[in-house]
């Protein structure tokens, strides 16, 4: 009889969202009186910008007369995008490069999920932790991590960051193949700098591995000394491989559209030795499992760059980013000590007991669901993750809430 | 150093689409006086249909406004497309589904691609030829199959379907475990009877096999004793998982929508022989490596259902169908054996001849672009692929040259 693949069953079964969602409705039936506010999920609130709303309609109306319709477009993005992009988000930067490294999708939860297939099933794979959990999963599904034993996978390199280390992921001792970053981090809003981003990238060119960077959260970055692209690295285009998401950015978590950076010059070996090229194998990848995006999606994502559009995105950024700074200055006035909220969105809380217990207390006492801690990782546990993607009316009203039950 | 999947490198390198745009490209050049006309991708030409750009464009206003702004939907889709699909595709052909089977996604291309992931890397796999060589290739890539000879891989099972069995791929009489079957066939256009498909169903029981079932065209399906869905068969839902789009049937290439069924009753087994459920793991996969299909064009599906989508749809296909039946009747008219072309958009003709010979005779002679059979496997040698895909117009022109030039 046919079999499954195995490693499925290693996975730990995800219980965050669904156990958060649990305890919510379960305190929703018995308190029917009392309205919840939710800052657990990560996920935009806010209208989508004008000028996409604008450009979707405009091409929805493409798409309805046969001179103007579109068919399949190719699996990596149509030109118009993916040269605003490179205009928009490198060459705006000083960062060279090309449209061919641009590969659009519909979501960075797909790319990071599925570029470990363009690496060898033994690949030695480095997760910091607490994380966005896509990484690990997707990895244990591929067979590249041992059994869990209290949370970890045997055969993963866990990188840990904690309060010693600022949320800073560190170096490892050992040699490893492939790294995963994420700046500002989700969970925990950390940022990295530059120097510290140099030493991953030196590191990674040292030990023959390949950085796979996180950059889902660039957009909120406005320290103006703090890199958003790895490619501002020197070195970095021959080692890394960066993913873009418009979902945080133009507020496009139900629309779906991101992208991934290949740079021609980063590469990996084959069996024999010899070196080939990233940038094409992601290529042979996509164009044998996508069709890319949806036109009316691509066009709306294109006029995130125009210059209404940018302006747009500005005002919800800072919008969002205020809400950011409320929580995390209440949290702070309440005695908690915090990262985050101020170059990210989501704002990470210590509070050195049971995550599980201190979502119960914020739940029963304050109607506030925020995201434990533990669930990004054994090395979330004692923390709480506020997000910051709410209507302002409601993240005031989660802080006095909270500064009248704790 | 890092490693890459040495799989990739035993991919043949994909020359079909890539070598027929290089050679219709060099023969424009030469003769610019001579406007082709394409009848070789199967890209549809027609505009959406209106209901389903009305859809489009009152969901684009409602993510306009922050009280009905969607954010992140479910992995699985949302419930007015699972529902309505369940009602539109199955019960009203008297087959019974739950919207739970329903797995929305953004292309068959990606589903046919990743379903593979959820089986072990030691699957025999068996594949029609000529056949999509999505199905080969992403097996290819996860290790399924030993080096190419001849166009043909070791490990993999090939289903000829050849003029002797009109092309209906013949059970195999080694066992295997999972099966990919396309009907109505592409690139072929044969459509398989109920009598053969429950041929299918019943070996797939008996050595414990799984049926992939890519019925992606059979909206094109006129002949009312053809089955659209293999869950029309006796015995099906234990052994079939099947792939549908709109594509081809709502005009949806660019615009990017498709879904899955996966019964709760397929199984497949453990290394340990414990059967677990394949929807269980498929919506694993789902909701690890996506977040969903954009929200407007989800509405844009579900408008194809309504009553005018579904009279938009018939015209549409209508249209198609009387382009295809002009292409079979002037190729038979030019002495030329065929199938297809009557429950299905493709006409597949013998010629007899090295297809690319073929392929190069009628861009050179009548200046028509065709699809070279060995495009989609050896055993589409000798056959030239015709798509109904194109105006009235370009298809009676086409067939006009044609019959002047051969």
């Amino acid at each position: 009889m046919i079999r499954i693949n195995d490693n499925y069953l290693k996975l730990e079964a995800s219980y965050l969202f669904a156990e958060m969602a649990r305890r919510t409705e379960a305190f929703e039936a018995e308190h029917p009186e009392r309205p919840l506010i939710r800052l657990g999920i990560g996920d935009v609130t806010e209208p989508l910008p004008a000028a996409c709303l604008e450009a979707l309609h405009r091409a929805v109306d493409e798409l309805g007369h046969r001179e103007t319709f579109r068919g399949y477009g190719t699996s990596e993005g149509y030109p118009f995008l993916r040269e605003s992009i490179v205009e928009g988000d490198f060459a705006s930067r000083g960062v060279e490069m090309s449209p061919d490294a641009i590969f659009v999708s519909d979501g960075a939860k797909g790319d990071t999920g599925g570029i470990q297939e363009i690496f060898t099933t033994d690949t030695k794979v480095a997760v910091p932790d607490p994380i966005y959990p896509v990484y690990v999963d997707t990895n244990v599904m591929a067979g590249r991590a041992g059994s869990a034993v209290k949370g970890r996978y045997t055969d993963l390199v866990y990188l840990d960051g904690t309060r010693e280390n600022d949320y800073i992921s560190q170096i490892p001792n050992e040699p490893v193949d492939l790294i995963y970053l994420c700046f500002p981090n989700n969970p925990t809003g950390a940022t990295a700098t530059t120097e510290q981003l140099q030493g991953w990238v030196n590191y990674a060119r040292e030990c023959g591995a390949v950085i796979l960077f996180d950059a889902a959260y660039e957009a909120y970055i406005r320290d103006p000394k703090l890199p958003h692209s790895i490619f501002e690295l020197e070195g970095a285009k021959e080692v890394a491989i960066e993913f873009r998401s418009f979902s945080k950015t133009a507020g496009f978590t139900g629309t779906r559209c991101a992208y991934t950076i290949v740079p021609p010059e980063v590469t990996a070996q084959d069996a024999k030795g010899q070196k080939h090229s990233l940038q094409r194998l992601w290529y042979r990848r996509q164009s044998t499992k996508s069709n890319g995006v949806s036109y009316p999606i691509q066009r709306a994502a294109a006029a995130a760059y125009s210059d209404e559009g940018q302006k747009q995105i500005s005002v919800l950024i800072d919008f969002y980013l205020e809400n950011a700074r409320i929580i995390r200055e209440g949290m702070i006035h309440l005695g908690y000590s915090c990262v985050g909220g101020d170059n990210s969105p989501y704002i990470w809380v210590y509070t050195g007991e049971d995550s599980w217990a201190s979502f119960d207390r914020l739940l029963k006492t304050a109607g506030v669901v925020c995201s434990p801690g533990v669930g990004f990782g054994t090395g979330g546990e004692g923390h709480l993750r506020f997000s910051a993607f709410n209507s302002r009316e409601n993240v005031e009203e989660a802080i006095a809430r909270l500064k009248e039950a704790l």
